[in-house]
């Protein structure tokens, strides 16, 4: 198999996904050719004020653009597909992937007018395709949305294993267990397997992850229970865990209304491809439902992290267009809350409550089960797989760590093991796994319409401004420098003027005073004038109450 | 013992600590008179911009003051003493609590400059005190600060159990079982309990809250397995945790440090008391640890919850004055991360292992446990003090509910049990509870000096500003109302300049051209000409690049 005497260079460079949760992209090269695996978006920290999405830098593939032979992706969830949109403005490429994650992304593409000329190649798990000079194999494994693969990819040195994000099911909804044949027959060829890069994210839990069944058994233990009406939230893209609520209300004899726009599309598009079944009939639209005796009814929706203008969060607030929460209501959580969000979900609990309904949520056992694998299952991982090299991704840094030192105690050398940070090109060779280079890499932040056009001092002026609000002087002055206007002080988030006139009064007072001594010593540059502004205001404020507001000078000339 | 030709009126009014974690404090009174249980501060929310602290409104006791007897206090936790220095300006009343509580409520005055003008009673546990005309007594408990007691406040309907925040620890540090004894006797007199308030925080958590002594077998274990440094993160008031920490530190012959303003503190309150034993020669400076070998080091930080400048988080980001995180170090996070905290622990814990640390926290058990009682403890309190009536408090709403349904399964009629709200003026009466009025209540936000002058206007500004940040559009006109000088379009916090200068280059051309078409209109009116201003770039700025920054126009004449 291997041509010792022109043996190509094979490495994986990371544009983000390690060190971090979301943004999961790789780019595999071998020799002069190059393969990307995944591009998604990351939601952004508390701190990245105004920023709707972070996707990664693009630049290391935008300048070698001429090397991609193809873009293969692993699933459907936005932490893998969702930057596609950006980089399919820098460069055009074939994308290869499985039916529903390309339905996914199809919707995607299409808010951003880019079905058009996009090339989408649908794979079916357990073939091998080639992709350019690659052969890649999409492998079977099981998630928390339908029709995720592992990727195996061969290279000169033996196939890379790409398993991120992934859990052993034994149990699954759709009957379609994971392939370990194909992961056992890989690790037993005789080539063996250059490197694993495997799913951290639950690294920290022991023995195995819930099956999605479990889940099953307590909706239909609450749908059993319940009399009047029933709301379900749930992640739109878990289109097993919509079945299972699906089935449970024909079981029990109930109408089903989807509310919500990602739930909408979601449904729709799982439908339309197969992946879930409702029989038309079931199907109310959520105007319809108080024509509906309340025993009759499930409700569909979004909002189990919270979110602010999401259905269930507009619910629990009571200004949903059609749904008032009533006594009687069950509502069931059916998710766990993403770290940092756990604030929301738990004021969405509270209003709930207030209004009447029932709520049950991540503390019952049962209503939730993670879709990524725990210990046991990565050790299972490791043991199928038998790789030569371990690369862990998918998790924060402390994720990557313990994964590494898992992967340690089940015998993979730990030189063998690789700890990436963003930016890496990390080589493989016969003999060791190793960093090439750390190209351009890190945040591109997305704002509106705006790629990248607010970075470190916009987001430090937002902190500003949010904390301490913006004084604005405004002094117009003729060209001799005396003062005509002013100076006027304007406030915005600082202070409620009608209790603090006094306060700006007496700062006027001293801007004025500080203005007046340029004028007796002839001071009559912009820069030292704006600068005395600023100085005798920060003092005198910081002095009377404390706070730090952006002091703004503004000079006008006449 | 009740004179039933006079009977008082007897209630409880609640400024705060329910549907809510934070600003404890209750009024109860009896007749015209008054006594004050508690005053808490609340830490805000994400959503209150640059707001430090939240207090309760104290318009009922100030419009009341002269009613008031004396302020007893539970314990020295800040959510039920860290409001009264602001209280303390308003009102004058002797205060009574234990020694711990008052020693750390003597530090936090002294910073207020009111130290000298208050009235401070120490009590003892298990006895009772004439406070005006109330007859108090403090019954001990266990809670995650040493010196805890629930209050026994007799009323001619019987006793009121106020116990908020407890636990029963059958085990604790100092050897101090709760008063079962007191409680019980209370629950079996024949006048019978009045009113219970108790603890909601841990009402979901099933069993029985871990011993305090849990923590010390771990803290054992990780001192006699750690060869190098040890540095510990603990909530600097959770004394009976700082001995266990101290004890080890002894047993291992190892010196112990602390670090960060309130650890230092309490630390210093705690010894001087007698509550914490560390021998003198144990200490040493923070600054000398290096000249000692790493083996005998044992530092004892705050930053338990990813503060960002508490001092953990300092050495985890590597801007420590002294203490350089490295390879052997082991650091033990003693806490669990308060909601909405989670997310600055993560970060602190991955920077740590960035720098090399082994870190334990929370997934490891025995690492922390609480300070409040779970579902078994509080079904015991019930049947100890057997009350007439409950008052489930110390919750959010789902807590109180909660509690609530706890009582009710635990014998309590449903019409005896009253979920309160902020501001709810509960009266007691033979034969019912029920809601006498609503007093004035919320919240009072503290920035800097400021207090309460910063209400929704001004947080509605600062959530814009951080949003999407500020264009101010200055412009000079004459008597006339022509233009003289501008527009100029100043931004912050909206874009880097430098990457859209074209934008605001057009922008300035539509105001140009909006204020043109006003002149040759003759519209001079300042309001007309500042709402032309906001609409033609409000439009234009959001088809562009989908924003909303607040705009701000400032008119000069001239």
């Amino acid at each position: 198999m291997k041509d010792n005497n022109k043996i190509k260079d094979v490495s994986m460079t990371t544009l983000g996904g390690v060190g971090e949760i979301g943004k999961n992209m790789w780019v595999l090269e071998i020799g002069d050719e190059m393969l990307i695996i995944d591009s998604g978006v990351k939601f952004p920290e508390n701190d990245l004020l105004g920023i709707d999405l972070v996707i990664p830098d693009f630049d290391y593939v935008i300048k070698n653009k001429d090397k991609i032979n193809g873009i293969v992706l692993t699933h459907g969830h936005l932490d893998h597909i969702g930057a596609l949109p950006y980089l399919l403005k820098e460069i055009n490429a074939p994308i290869y992937g499985t039916k529903l994650t390309l339905g996914l992304l199809e919707g995607n593409l299409k808010e951003h007018r880019l079905l058009k000329d996009t090339r989408l190649k649908v794979v079916n798990s357990g073939k091998k395709y080639q992709v350019g000079s690659f052969e890649v194999e999409f492998i079977r494994v099981n998630h928390s949305i339908a029709d995720t693969c592992a990727l195996a990819i061969h290279t000169p040195l033996g196939p890379i294993v790409y398993a991120s994000d992934f859990k052993f099911d034994q149990t699954p909804i759709d009957g379609q267990v994971a392939d370990f044949h194909k992961l056992a027959e890989l690790g037993d060829s005789e080539e063996g397997v250059l490197a694993l890069f495997s799913d951290s994210t639950n690294v920290e839990r022991e023995g195995y992850t819930l099956s999605e069944k479990v889940v099953g058994e307590t909706v239909e233990e609450i749908f059993r229970g319940a009399r009047e009406r029933i709301i379900v939230a749930t992640f739109a893209s878990n289109i097993h865990r919509v079945q299972q609520i699906v089935d449970a209300a024909f079981k029990y004899n109930r109408k089903i209304a989807f509310t919500g726009r990602s739930m909408i599309n979601n449904v729709d598009i799982a439908r339309r491809l197969g992946y879930l079944q409702v029989p038309d009939d079931m199907i109310v639209d959520i105007r319809d439902c108080s024509d509906l005796p309340d025993s009759k009814v499930t409700l569909l929706t979004t909002g189990s992290q919270g979110e602010p203008y999401a259905a269930l969060t507009r619910m629990a607030r009571g200004d949903h267009y059609h749904i008032n929460i009533k006594k009687g209501d069950t509502v069931m959580i059916s998710a766990s809350a993403i770290p940092g969000n756990e604030k929301f979900v738990g004021q969405t609990i509270n209003k709930l409550y207030r209004r009447g309904a029932n709520v049950i949520y991540e503390d019952v056992s049962g209503v939730h089960v993670s879709g990524h694998a725990s210990q046991e299952e990565l050790k299972l991982m490791l043991n199928l797989v038998k790789p030569k090299y371990f690369v862990p991704v998918h998790g924060e840094y402390r994720h990557l760590y313990k994964h590494a030192d898992l992967a340690e105690k089940n015998g993979i050398p730990k030189d063998n093991i690789y700890i990436a940070d963003v930016g890496d090109k990390i080589n493989f060779s016969e003999d060791k796994v190793s960093k090439a280079e750390k190209i351009q890499s890190g945040d591109v932040l997305i704002d509106g319409l705006g790629i990248g056009d607010v970075g470190n001092i916009v987001l430090r002026d937002r902190k500003l401004l949010s904390e301490d609000g913006i004084i604005i002087v405004v002094v117009t002055i003729d060209k001799h420098g005396n003062i005509l206007v002013g100076p006027d002080i304007i406030t915005r988030g600082f202070v409620y003027i009608r209790e603090s006139e006094e306060l700006i009064e007496s700062a006027t007072k001293r801007v004025e005073r500080a203005l007046k001594d340029c004028e007796e010593n002839n001071v009559t540059e912009w820069s030292v004038l704006k600068d005395t502004i600023r100085k005798s205001l920060n003092n005198y404020i910081y002095q009377k109450i404390k706070r730090n507001p952006m002091i703004l000078p503004v000079i006008m000339e006449v």
